[in-house]
């Protein structure tokens, strides 16, 4: 299970943790453990592209840094292409904020790393919809459950994780 | 051939064009035409993964952010980790130049997407060497050939390019 690949490569450790928010919590995500690591991001992106068998997808999308190793690893799993979305929209030169092509009209699926409250993801999303695209779910590989499918939700988005906070709860 | 590829994707343009260093060129390269592009990414990698048959590599290594892509297909292909080189040291927090596991004394092969004097390249390179890894080669996509094989000569590295501004020539 994936799950289980997460925590043996130090993906998910559990333990005390404060967060950066000043918040307590049980377990700790670090993806870049699984995404640096072949086997694991393999893992990721064959459990992912069973989750779109049945999709309309044009182009994949993955906000920088931490979510390009997967849509990569996605678009190389079900061929379909991708872009990488800035963080901020470049303020010098002829720079977009999306790098790669995209079209209006084109149905895309957006690939995260964590969610938490799910800003970075909302911020991705406006993006998107700001071009034209069509944007109806988002695949995340660990859902904290702090409010991101709510967000989500309020923008007529599905948030689709592989591991979610609560599947983790047994193992504190 | 990944020239070919290349120049049907879009990633090679023949034609006249000023670059950033005010240069004159008869061709332009813009990689993420083919990076973003799952057939070519791929046809990259497995061009890379056939270099590397009789080499000793511990970790593959690439530069925020146009390398990204590449690192994580060749990782994917030959099943060996790869880490990301930021551009800069994070000045805030406990972030790291170097995303993802490093041990002193690996062997790395550092993956790049454009050379042209090299610059960025001897970057990643100190960058690594700082932190006593070892690295003898780095693989390009294209070689605009204008410096940066002398320029890592001149550390004691190889540059071995998928296809070069030599190439390039006849199809002015």
């Amino acid at each position: 299970m994936l799950k289980d690949s997460l925590i043996e490569c130090g993906a998910i450790k559990f333990g005390k943790f404060t967060l950066t928010s000043g918040k307590e919590s049980s377990y700790y995500v670090d993806i870049k453990q699984a995404s640096t690591n072949p086997k694991v991001l393999k893992e990721i992106a064959v459990e992912m592209s069973k989750l779109i068998k049945n999709e309309n997808v044009d182009v994949l999308a993955g906000m920088e840094l931490g979510a390009v190793p997967l849509v990569v690893a996605l678009a190389l799993e079900i061929k379909i292409p991708y872009v990488i979305i800035r963080k901020e929209k470049p303020t010098h030169g002829t720079g977009k904020q999306i790098i790669g092509k995209v079209k209006a009209g084109q149905n895309a699926l957006i690939v995260e790393d964590v969610a938490t409250t799910g800003g970075s993801v909302v911020k991705a999303l406006n993006v998107l919809r700001d071009d034209g695209l069509i944007v109806n779910k988002v695949f995340v590989v660990v859902d904290r459950e702090e409010g991101a499918t709510e967000s989500l939700q309020n923008m007529n988005v599905e948030l689709i994780p592989l591991v979610k906070a609560s599947d983790l709860k047994q193992e504190d």
